[in-house]
């Protein structure tokens, strides 16, 4: 298995990157990581460190691009990023997958221009796991497509239920769509819409899901449009952030606060732990023709360690072909219906 | 100060929306309270309890809405609802303002085929408050309607700001586009649209806002279509809950668990306290001729009460007609522009 990982992606890169590879390298005897980047950036990091030498290799970048560049902009004039060099290595079988922590507009663009989608599939999507009380869910799309018709979402929903299947092996993933009313005619033109498609599939589709619902585990996959997926994300991220804020505020403020927080800390900490992102290591983009996870910018060595699993097991499990497959087949059985 | 109130309306009518009444009308001097309802149920629900008679009158109303009814059989089939006939006595002048717990969306249907809109308005949005780390924001629109235009997103700008002005007293509020990234540019084809139309404003815009800062108070006002606000609200509400479950499994847990909590228990309703929807009452319905307050289904006696609080508030202010000056400079400030 060898992974390619984008060493300069990220607000933290290249040091936790390198360090994010060496974890991971020595937790796995079949795995190589090609790190893309300034080489002698990544030498240096990499001096002085323990690692199986035979498995870590450098592949010079000269470009890097940064957090904010446009997609299009860093495309046409940086040939030579290391993220577009890293997703070149896939499209080439020197890598099974690729990962980045960077620019995940940049990323994206450039898996799509440079992989294309997976038969079938019209745009690639985000899935973000995302903690319930009772395990996780996947919301798709969590922001790769700020524009959705219906289709995209029928398209959505598919990949999200294979992903489950697959990944997380639950046989027939209960699929939901985020929407502002359970009945099936709440929601906008949207969601209406895209009802009605899911309906007709073989998903176990579960109908409409509201946003008070979806930290309770009653579906594994929630379906929306990437601007919406991306607000729901990092409202969640925000919320909680602040949640914790204020309660250690109230509890500092209380006389016996000191001693019941010392007590409780524990606590805390198993929550932050459950909650935390890192844990999760990087989103798929699925509907790509090809493994390519895409971290959070603010990714910690753990999180690209943690990225770096997901991707391994998303090559060996094949999600890419896997998704395809099922698109295909939803469609030929949706044909088959309307000519039966 | 005469407010009409939707008795029948919510979960818990007619027993809290008396109950709340009682406990409002005995808090204010000047304050009459209309209960619209079966008068039997309601006089059964008055009896035996101390208030100032003279001060609360029942108006029978032969019908009740339920939760889930269709706004538009609801409008057309129950001529004599609790809510219609609340709404009736704002339009004949009996009343000052209308709160209900009811089916929002018969709410706000009523509302709008009774009242109509203020002069300028296109579409009303219900406007919603919610906690931060230094106090609270207004989410605008949180929930009435679920697909809008560019143009539609300027007014939810120039009515939240109105509201924060008057009801908040804040001089210049700070107005945000709730997107999926800070820069103008980033967001979805509405976004990118509106952000134009509120930047050509005398409005105080700050810009694009993610989802991850909306808690941290930066913002006064906070502008969204009705789908993704109702779909934040409402993920904000489950989240809340989740975090809370999810802390008490963890802390009890604990070997040191129990006496940490009944440590912290205190700071812990502080908290809950000041994310309690119940503290902040009833959401208002913005663009509306006259006052019409909506409150949560779930609705306690303290929630109602506050929501009359509000709408007491709102109709001495008189924040719709406000509303319409505003909406109207700003048509003749771009106009002047315009032509200037």
């Amino acid at each position: 298995m060898r992974i390619a990982l984008d060493a300069m992606g990220g607000d933290y890169a290249p040091a936790v990157t390198v360090e994010g590879a060496i974890e991971t390298i020595r937790e796995y005897d079949n795995l190589e990581i090609i790190l893309f980047g300034d080489a002698s950036q990544l030498k240096k990091e990499l001096k002085g460190k323990k690692y199986p030498a035979d498995r870590i290799h450098i592949r010079h970048a000269s470009q890097t691009i940064g957090m904010h560049e446009s997609p299009v902009t860093a495309l046409r004039k940086k040939k030579d990023s290391s993220i577009r060099r890293a997703v070149d290595a896939v499209k080439n079988n020197e890598a099974d997958a690729v990962v980045s922590a960077g620019n995940s507009g940049v990323a994206m663009a450039s898996a799509l221009f440079i992989l294309g989608t997976s038969k079938g599939v019209y745009r690639p999507a985000i899935a973000a796991i995302m903690p319930t009380l009772k395990g996780s869910f996947i919301l798709i799309d969590a922001g790769a497509n700020v524009d959705c018709n219906a289709e995209n979402l029928l398209q959505f929903a598919l990949m999200g239920s294979s992903y489950s299947r697959t990944i997380f092996g639950r046989p027939e993933p209960k699929v939901a769509l985020l929407s502002i009313g359970e009945e099936d005619t709440k929601g906008n033109e949207l969601t209406r819409e895209a009802f009605k498609l899911i309906k007709n599939t073989n998903l176990n589709f579960i109908g409409n899901i509201e946003g008070k619902d979806i930290f309770m585990g009653e579906a594994d996959v929630v379906v929306c449009d990437g601007f919406i997926g991306n607000v729901v994300l990092k409202t969640s991220e925000g919320l909680a952030d602040v949640i914790m804020k204020m309660l250690k505020r109230e509890i500092t403020g209380l006389s016996t606060g000191r001693v019941g927080y010392l007590l409780m800390k524990p606590a805390l900490k198993n929550f932050r732990k459950k909650t935390d992102y890192a844990e999760y290591g990087g989103a798929p983009l699925l509907g790509i023709n090809g493994t390519c996870i895409i971290s959070h910018g603010r990714s910690t060595a753990r999180a690209i360690r943690n990225a770096v699993k997901v991707a391994m097991e998303f090559s060996e499990n094949k999600v890419h072909e896997i998704i395809s497959e099922d698109i295909l087949s939803c469609y030929a059985q949706e044909k088959a219906t309307v000519e039966g």
